[in-house]
């Protein structure tokens, strides 16, 4: 199965307290299609300047990554991010943005692109990204993302966007912000309550939850004893995530719960050096050793209580 | 096998967005007690007032909890707190504590409390902890809990109590503050340093973690849609933890990871209601059930990712 993510391809500028990055490769598109690489085939639906080079498209080839979606305007500037983390890793202090191309972003889907049977709608514009939903017509299952601008300054076509996709991945905060709803469950029930099958709600050094119609399903995240940078961790999630899904022709809740998995297997290698340079480095003998981690981390033996046994 | 506690019983008077209670049972070792009589024999070791009436001591009994340690001072007053919880349920704003009797407490135990193979040392000054743990010859596993107060006025004698007991059950504020460590997995392996043979981790809305030598393990909390009122939770958890664990006469990594579940569920219910009411009320199918419930919420298969598999 192909999977197409349409989403930013980036520079960014780290600073954190482990050390500095200048315009190294990022974006959402980047870290999702690394991760998904791994996992199933993946287009890549984006916007790039002239400034970016052969290094960076060496990533993307690398992982067998299709880019033939990915614009090239060459005399444009590439979309740029700068942020610091201090000690508290879960907060991005942005120094700095230029959206350059991505101001005008209008993604165009090749026709490999759009048959896509696994469709993630990362972070951009809602009505952008409901026209990509619209087009994907094969589609077996579309996820997006959004983020706090999107929920203050267009409410109403996220909501439409929402309405339109089988699957939300947010943060916490984004869920509660959505819907005006302090409670993690309940506000994860009124999303799905806009028909969707799936809400995956990311809670950082917390780990992720998986809500369903029926079910409830908790991820710790990875112990980690040093989170060296945090970006792009969300998009690597749903990266693992989706391709994980992609994997298969059909989607239960057991490969759903895998999927959270190997979503959060992704996202522990992506936040332990900067970038994409970890991810970009990992083998398939590491992401088994560390699903098998996530197993033994969370697995007891269901043995009910008889109260004769007690002495 | 028996397990004493040692610690608070108390009046609470209570707030919260919920309603509002005067003058209810209260107490760590009320909440530890009642949550551990599910699971062993308890004996509970305690001061209370003149004002300490029979519906109070009725719970007690109904649970067959030992109260022949709860001293009774006829001319004294109970330990009364009250506190108020905003929507915020993580954080209790006292607005009144009344130490009475309790300020001059001396634990004594009976030989049949000294005799416990399982003994809870509660959230008390940290030298009488330890001189507690010291009466108890036969105690196969002392655990123990402490608060932000004596580890800001007391970390040397805290330090050595720590020293002499095998677990200690805390939250991750107090981990932090104990070890001047922001990480959370670094903190546990501090104090696990001490020569503990477990550190148990409360992470209020986000559940419990359990650290030894070699293991790892993550407990969600349950999903409430309401939590009704906290008080007590921490200490209804570790009544279940060590409740269960006294319900065995040896001590695994399998058997404290089913403690960490058992503890969790036990809190889960506590929360339900005022005070001790809803686990005043339980029956082992309920406890069983829910112990399910957290099988259901956090089981996987563990299928490797085989690339060959994909399409």
């Amino acid at each position: 199965m192909a999977l197409t993510v349409v989403g930013s391809v980036a520079f960014d500028s780290l600073e954190t307290p482990f050390g500095e990055r200048e315009r190294i490769l990022g974006g959402a598109a980047t870290h999702f299609s690394l991760a998904a690489s791994f996992f199933t085939r993946v287009n890549a639906v984006g916007v790039v300047g002239g400034d970016f080079g052969e290094p960076e498209w060496d990533v993307f080839r690398r992982h067998l990554i299709v880019t033939d979606d990915i614009e090239v305007v060459p005399d444009g500037k590439t979309f740029f991010w700068k942020g610091r983390y201090d000690y508290d890793m879960n907060t991005a202090h942005t120094l700095d943005t230029q959206l350059n191309v991505f101001e005008t972003f209008a993604p165009k889907l090749s026709e490999s692109s759009r048959n896509a049977e696994y469709v993630f709608l990362a972070n951009i514009q809602p009505t952008l990204q409901r026209e990509v939903g619209v087009q994907c017509k094969n589609a077996k299952f579309v996820a997006m993302d959004t983020m706090n601008y999107w929920i203050t300054s267009a409410k109403d076509e996220l909501t439409e966007t929402i309405k339109s996709v089988d699957c939300i991945i947010i943060n916490d905060a984004e869920a509660r912000q959505l819907t005006d709803e302090p409670n993690i469950h309940k506000a994860a029930r009124k999303i799905l309550d806009f028909g969707l099958k799936a809400v995956v709600i990311k809670r950082g050094e917390y780990g992720a939850t998986l809500f369903t119609k029926d079910q409830f399903f908790v991820v710790p995240a990875y112990p980690l004893e040093s989170v060296f940078d945090p970006t792009g961790a969300g998009d690597t999630f749903a990266g693992g995530f989706m391709g994980y899904l992609a994997s298969h022709d059909e989607i239960t809740e057991s490969i759903l719960r895998r999927a959270m998995i190997y979503g959060s297997v992704m996202a522990s290698f992506n936040v332990e050096r900067f970038g994409t340079e970890r991810v970009d480095a990992l083998d398939y003998p590491e992401i088994n050793q560390r699903f098998t981690d996530f197993k033994r981390m969370t697995h007891f033996d269901d043995i009910p209580f008889e109260r004769a046994t007690v002495a």
